[in-house]
């Protein structure tokens, strides 16, 4: 057999075997793998430079299955390149198995999870401009699209900045197979539609038969040869390829073959096939930035400073005593402050404009290499990549967002740009990590403590200055919170973070003056939460008030009911959020119309002492 | 005056008016303002078709500021056009003002919400395709974006489906002013990248200067004139245009200028133009389709239905009962079931793509025309668009999202299949509407009830088949519940809802058995949450136990425990949820995984009874 046969034959492998661990799950996506099989072959055979007993190697290729549902073709490239058993392919699907129905980091060959579609380019451009601007390496980043998930916005991103910061080392395969899940793509086999969107976004682009490997090898070899530009490789291909029953038909993706044996015959049978896959050259040493020690920016108590300056301030800080720290923005740096850091430390800040999911895949791709990412934009604007962040966490990624311009207390620019959703939807990750600090000194603490996080650490800023009140060598703890006012006979229990805790100490000090006390917390770690000090209020207080600058449902309120679920005695929560549609005005004055101010804080306490005090009359009497 | 000085005129008092709300607020974005007053004076003057007594009128053009923050000139615009007085204008920013510091539909003439950008182009697609589609009237749609959002892949996700239903009545003006927030765009003023890329995504694109209103003039005719695509204008402009010591500088974006008084009269001072905007002419009537009887599906109590195929078959009736409702899907219909409306009314189906910004953006476009969309995909894939859904409801937009494939029920597909935060992310939804139903019936009437349920509505739909356990007559409200097992002497409730509560009911039925009475309360109205009925089981049982195939946070339990929030004798609530990071596996497996099947539930009273058992007889002894 010459090359081109031992690939070919290598295709039909992957196309047999992806059939087989279909049928043996009894679900997965085979006709969606035997479209890219000669894409992949060729791959691995030639190109593909990966040590797989050494998947921690910066300088391995990448390789990222941005159609995760062709997992069955991923995972037959594994059985034939030697890392797992033919026995272990036939686990696919199965509880227990690492060969999930997409793929995940359970996989160590795998760097970030895929399946919901769109995400892998993405992902791969913060890998390759890791690659370029941070390593410093010659490793490529391979990826494999469907061509229907081109019809996510998210690709364009990707594709704008992987041109614009000049990804040379990002080749992009679009397995065009016309079909998707309900019935034909937008463009169906017109590669050209696919090849001019690429050219204009400022690609090398090439159309190519993706069964002919002869014509895939020449593609994959210019690619290489390419300096400059990213390259995008269009491959017309024939979904479910090579078995008649459902080649090129409607209605057999997402299942096994109604006849698998068959499939495997018309395919010419089980094959043996082993591929020694080249290694990388592993002379090229990473780049490493300089290190120092660590000089957080102190604050002096009474001082009003935004925590959002104290975010820039704390990140340059953490820059210069930490050379695996990079920064990315969403085109607001001068709001967020991580201008601060790009203007100190511009080789590791990455401008990713407004293309939020783009910022939050570039954080998570460059973080699968070792950086240690902080990606900003305002917190409302986290939104815009929520289905990012989720997979994030499946891809058991370890990112630090900071989302600035939280809650209606930003003012006059109105709802639009007010954070008031972003704790719950970071809350409602798994294993994620909610900060919203209060001031400026405990800001740049946490920032110091977030940096070796595992997992999605979300951290919220404050727009308006805001006293400083704590000392600078005060010490925070994730999962902490600080007691800032207490007494052996406290009514009440306040519970905040961030602005509305500035609030509460207002309302306390008005209070105490009418001979109520307070019991003031604040609660900078949303979570994991510390329910012993919730619990010592609930103990020693008539009642809990929380109060916060976000939505009534998900936040920080819910957050302390949830910590007292399961108790056997649980306390009087009252939970203050806004539950109005914000619209312009001041700061007080729309922190007043939330009902979220210290006069409301006040009233409610009040409301709670006399209620309690009645209460307690009615049952003596 | 010519023409041509007339616009060049009502340019200048664009930028004056721009100039003088933002110098009254104290903030907003007149520079971003000043570069599209050209534009905008001539389409003002010369194509707008705009009833400004009739904004309902659906003959009316469509005027979006995609770029929501120059509302400056958009309000300028309504000053110019005799719909606002001056004093009206500068009320701009004010606590009170409709005028907020993005435009919102709480004025008549806005119909979405921007100031998030990259939105107001996927919104106008809706519109478009509901001029082309469904009104077949022969308004046309403006979109004034800036060059910094093109960088959203939300935009090209726009122009793509705009280029696919040939929306011709589509006029984009992007305003390449060169500067973003805090610095130059990736592509400054090379007006051919974004002319490529637009032609390359199908559309007919120009350029144009910004500020030559002849070539203004020529260019809008040109747009008006081209059929079968839509338009994009590209045009070099000046941020801060006509003012030197801002034009065309960095720093000065979102600020009013230092010295109005001086900018005024650099712009030749204040001016009493009006234009008399021409009216859309009112002889076309809006098309409509046919309505009739509504015959909802009916299934047979103790038949195993999916609530996605219930879903579809519902709606497929209601479309034929209500000529006003419509259905979009991202692609996945025959997963959803929304291929059910489709084959029963293609007319009113839209194709959306694999695109779920587009998707959402579609339905909140069209519902500006009082059309009455559901949208629908997997749940989890919501979160791609939830910038979108966060938007709509600032928009007041009335739509249906229906989300399929939730939670770890799902099997084997896996996490990034799964729905785990949807509840969370719809939830903190200003006055959304979140629906769980967990039967055949029950799907059909909550579909039907939710058609003209004002906000954002939120229906999450379960994978698998399970049984229907109500007739198909029985009636339910939005914000009710349904308490399936009651005793007077119940020991615990059990509150859950969709897929969760067949195991609750198969745990009350095991645990009667050893004598132990479980109330069963079906939730599927998470939000709002029938209070009444929870605190009666909270009065009635020794405890609550709340069980969802969603993550713990923001979720149906957090929602129980809001509902008791203020509470004076809070219940012990238990809320068994999804705290660990799901894999592939069968449903049963996951759920038992997860630890929320009919075995943990059984095991969880049981320990509470014999807890609260031990804790009586300790008070007794």
């Amino acid at each position: 057999m010459n090359e081109q046969e031992q690939w070919q034959e290598l295709g039909q492998q992957l196309r047999v075997d992806s059939v087989r661990a279909a049928a043996a799950a009894g679900s997965g996506h085979p006709t969606s793998s035997m479209s890219a099989a000669d894409l992949i072959a060729v791959l691995l055979a030639r190109y593909l430079r990966y040590d797989f007993d050494r998947p921690q190697d910066a300088r391995n290729d990448r390789l990222i299955f941005s159609k995760g549902h062709a997992s069955p073709l991923l995972y037959s490239l594994y059985k034939a390149a030697g890392a797992i058993s033919d026995e272990e392919l036939l686990s696919f699907r199965k509880l227990g198995s690492r060969l999930e129905g997409h793929p995940t980091p359970a996989i160590p060959w795998v760097d970030v999870a895929t399946g919901s579609l769109g995400q892998g380019l993405p992902y791969a451009v913060g890998m390759a401009l890791a690659g370029k601007r941070l390593d410093r390496l010659p490793f490529r980043t391979w990826v494999l699209c469907g061509d229907s998930e081109l019809a996510e916005g998210s690709v364009w991103e990707a594709l704008e900045h992987a041109a614009f910061y000049e990804l040379d080392n990002l080749i992009t395969i679009v397995d065009v197979n016309r079909l998707g899940q309900r019935g034909e793509t937008m463009h169906g086999w017109d590669l050209g539609s696919y090849v001019d969107r690429a050219r204009a976004f400022g690609c090398h682009a090439l159309e190519v038969d993706g069964h002919d490997v002869a014509a895939i090898d020449r593609a994959y070899a210019e690619a290489l040869e390419l300096k400059g530009r990213p390259v995008v490789i269009v491959a017309r291909t024939i979904k479910g390829k090579g078995v008649a029953e459902v080649e090129d038909k409607n209605g057999f993706h997402g299942k096994p073959l109604d006849d698998a044996t068959h499939a495997v015959a018309e395919l010419g049978g089980e094959r043996k096939l082993t591929v020694s896959v080249a290694k990388p050259n592993t002379e090229p040493a990473r780049h490493a930035f300089p290190s120092g020690p660590l000089a957080l920016p102190r604050y002096q108590p009474g001082e009003h400073v935004a925590t959002r300056k104290a975010y820039g301030e704390a990140l340059a800080a953490l820059g210069l005593a930490r050379g695996d720290v990079v920064a990315l923005d969403g085109e607001v740096s001068n709001s967020t402050y991580a201008e601060i850091f790009r203007e100190a430390l511009p080789e590791r800040y990455f401008e990713m404009y407004i293309a939020e999911q783009q910022l939050v895949a570039a954080a998570v791709g460059m973080q699968t290499l070792g950086w240690r990412p902080f990606a900003s934009t305002f917190a409302a604007f986290f939104s815009r990549a929520y289905d990012f962040v989720r997979m994030a966490s499946i891809s058991r990624a370890d990112i630090c967002l900071v989302g600035s311009h939280c809650g209606v207390s930003i003012g006059e620019d109105g709802p639009s740009q007010m954070g008031l959703e972003d704790i719950a939807m970071l809350r409602s990750v798994h294993d994620s990590t909610v900060l919203y600090p209060s001031c400026a000194n405990q800001t740049a603490k946490l920032i110091a403590a977030i940096v070796d996080r595992p997992g999605i650490t979300y951290l919220r800023t404050t727009r308006a200055a805001t006293p400083v009140i704590y000392e600078a060598d005060e010490q925070f703890e994730i999962g902490g919170s600080r007691v800032l006012r207490s007494s052996e006979t406290d009514d009440v229990a306040l519970v905040a973070a961030g602005v509305t805790l500035h609030e509460a100490l207002a309302a306390a000090e008005e209070l105490a003056a009418d001979g109520i006390a307070c019991r003031v917390i604040d609660l900078y770690s949303v979570k994991p939460i510390d329910e012993q000090t919730l619990r010592e209020a609930a103990a020693e207080t008539r009642a809990i008030v929380t109060v916060e600058d976000h939505h009534a449902e998900g936040g920080l309120g819910e957050a302390v009911l949830q910590a007292f679920a399961g108790s056997e005695s649980p306390p009087i929560v009252v939970t203050l959020a806004v539950r109005v549609m914000p619209t312009s005005g001041t700061p007080d004055q729309l922190l007043a119309e939330a009902g979220i101010d210290r006069t409301r804080v006040a009233q409610t306490v009040r409301t709670l002492v006399a209620e309690r005090s009645t209460a307690a009359g009615a049952r003596e009497s």
